[in-house]
Parts: structure tokens; C-alpha cells; sequence
């Protein structure tokens, strides 16, 4: 039985889990999780993911929630096969986890409003929160000036390979260059641009796009 | 070379990592950061935690911050003392990072702003967000009555072992009870009322209270 991704394709935290099963080879099967009809907040959603967000996964006998979550469970179960995202030692590990953290604590909260004010309410023809956006805009801003100074001193955020710190950031910033008018944030950043040019150049995720696009709902290697 | 944690004794994120050493019967020193001057924003600080908040240790070579990041590493590197607070299997590690990742991403989110407005604010006579701090509660009571029903099936959020999922929550949950007037979001939750006395009850929390209290600055088991 493949792995099966409970969300919806264009959904940031679902392309997260996507993009971590194309690096590491393993099929998966993505079950459509209709959020414009609210499906996500019936009770039957609720009984898999009690806080009505997508992704769940069921992998055998496992069912899990939290996208970050997720990728760290896929990068352990696989960790032989494919990059190795999770970092080889406890002190690599250590790098890796503290970025992962940093990307939901400090990048997160700000990425998240400014992708649903500039994007998500838009395309539904509902009004923004301008001032929101604004401001966290700033806020991201800041982030990313850490962020340039360090990927001054290492290739990715936890060091010199990429890992699931780096791939955790894509989904959502992708939006931001693309869909929000919002790509000078990088491209003015010499290093963090090399790095998105770099991460979002991958194979894998050029899969996860290419799948996204095409309304794909089943994934073989 | 002890563990240095850097930090303020009475803050949130440095007692989730104390706990876990306590936890883990590891000696420590806590190198006071003044938070109430700003030393934390300065830029000797910022060299160590770019982002401007505490805490972060020095173990050996190794730096690191994100507090949960860092009892990650602390439960790992002594995954063989003390408690297990890990998770045993690849299932059981997957559980525990997943509830982990709800702390991080539903609950303190909602924690916070309640600490902030309710206690922090209050203490140094600066005026509050009242209307921040109610809808945080209200956000906070559904979040814990998620808990209430995954508590009446496992005795710990992430199966029947205490694990980091758990310590995570209580440095700020202890706030909300005792200087927030707001024990009855848990007390008037059975499960999670019985689940709160246990964990707080444990000899390591209250060996951090009493180190907290009486001004600890060394810690040895």
C-alpha cells in the first residue's frame, strides 16, 4: 500500500509532505481533501486531524498530522534512500532541527498571512487585510536579513547540505516570489537568492510542481 | 564543561529547556540574560541568537537556540538516562514530533499572547490587549478540548510514556493556571485536569521551580 496524502495540491503544508516523498523516491497517492467546500472541518476529517487542517498521512498502520511532523518521520523511515535530509550526526541533527523550528516559529507566521492576504483571499474574490500583509511583510523582511547573513557562512540554512530545513521553506515562499508580487524580498539578498535558485531548482520539486499542475493524483518514481 | 543555558530564569522557553536537563539528571549553568534591559537584543547577543530571544546553550562546541530544537538534542544526545522522552520506535518518535509540532504551532500561539497580555504586561505596568488576550482564550479552550479527547485515550498526548510533547507545554500552561486566572480551561477538562497534575508533579519540574525560585544560577543532580 502506497502512502496516502490527505489534502489538497495547491495547499502549502501538503506540497511540503510531496516534495519530501519525491527527494526520497516513495510513491504515494494524493486523496483530494476539498477545502473551498470546507470538507477539512467535517467530522469525519476531524476524527483523522482534530484540528481541521491538511495534510493527514496513512502510511500501513500510521496515520500522522503536522506536515513537519510528517517529513521528519519520511526522512527517518527512508533515510537511506535518496539525500539525506535529517543531518548524519547528533550535531548535524541539531542544526537541522533548529531550523526546521525557526522556519514555524519565526518565518512561518509571517509567510502564512501574507500568502492568504495577497493570494489565497484575492483568488476567492474576498477582501485582504492589507495592513496584516504589510506588516508582516516587514517582519519577513527581518528574517530573511538572518537568513543572508547565514547563508554567508554556509551553502544551506543548517550547513553545507540541503535538508529538510531548507525543503520545509519552499512551498509557502514559492507563493511569495510568484503569486504576491513579493520576489525582491529574495533577489535583493545575494545569498538567499543563490539559495532559492538553488532549492527550488531541484529535480523533486520540479516533480512536485509538474504533478501539481497537471492534477495529479498518483506518484511513481 | 557543564551546559550553559542562557536566559532569564522565569521565562518560558529557558524552563522548558531546564526541565528537560533536570529531566535527564544533567548538571547546568544559567548564565542570566537581562531581558528587562534588552541585553538580549544587542548585538553580543544577536551574534549567538540571531532573532533576539532566549534561550540558547553552549554544550561543548556546539551552539544552538529554538528551545525545542534544543530539547530534541538534549533527549537524544542522553537518550539512554533518565526518562525516555523520545519515543521508542520510528511510530512512536512520529507521535511525539507530531505533538511537539501542535505545541509549537497550535497551542503557543495562543499561549502566548495570553502570558503576555494577561501576566508579563500586567507586572511591568504597561497596558494590556484585553480583547488579544480573550480571543487567544477562546482559541486556547478548543485547542485543549482536542486534548481533552486524545487524553481520555492516552494517558500522555503522544501515547502512555511522558514524553518532550508534554514537557513542551507546561512552562506556559503553568502560567495561565497561577497568574492568569484562568485554572478553569483545564480544571473544567477531566482528562486534561489529570494530565496537568501528573506532569507538573513530576520531581523534575518542581526541582526546576525551586531552582527557579530561589535564584539558582548552578544546577547539579
Amino acid at each position: 500500500m502506497v502512502v496516502k496524502v490527505y489534502g489538497k495540491a495547491q495547499a502549502v503544508c501538503p506540497q511540503r509532505v510531496m516534495h519530501c516523498l519525491v527527494e526520497k523516491g516513495v510513491p504515494f497517492e494524493l486523496v483530494h481533501v476539498d477545502i473551498d467546500t470546507m470538507e477539512h472541518k467535517r467530522p469525519e476529517f476531524l476524527q483523522k486531524q482534530p484540528f481541521g487542517q491538511v495534510p493527514y498521512i496513512v502510511d500501513g498502520d500510521l496515520e500522522l498530522f503536522e506536515s513537519r511532523a510528517i517529513v521528519r518521520y519520511l526522512a527517518a523511515k527512508y533515510e537511506d534512500r535518496g539525500p539525506n535530509l535529517l543531518g548524519r550526526t547528533l550535531e548535524e541533527r541539531a542544526k537541522v532541527d533548529q531550523w526546521l523550528d525557526v522556519e514555524a516559529i519565526n518565518y512561518n507566521p509571517w509567510a502564512f498571512p501574507i500568502v492568504f492576504n495577497l493570494f489565497v483571499l484575492p483568488i476567492r474574490g474576498l477582501p485582504a487585510n492589507k495592513a496584516d500583509a504589510g506588516a508582516a511583510v516587514d517582519k519577513l523582511n527581518k528574517v530573511l536579513e538572518v537568513y543572508e547573513k547565514q547563508l554567508s557562512k554556509t551553502k544551506y540554512l543548517a550547513g553545507d547540505e540541503f535538508t529538510l530545513a531548507d525543503l520545509t521553506h519552499i512551498p509557502a515562499t514559492r507563493y511569495i516570489v510568484e503569486n504576491c508580487g513579493l520576489s525582491h524580498l529574495l533577489d535583493d539578498k545575494k545569498h538567499v537568492k543563490t539559495w532559492w535558485e538553488d532549492i527550488t531548482g531541484r529535480p523533486a520539486w520540479k516533480k512536485v510542481m509538474s504533478f501539481v499542475e497537471t492534477g495529479g493524483s498518483n506518484y511513481s518514481p
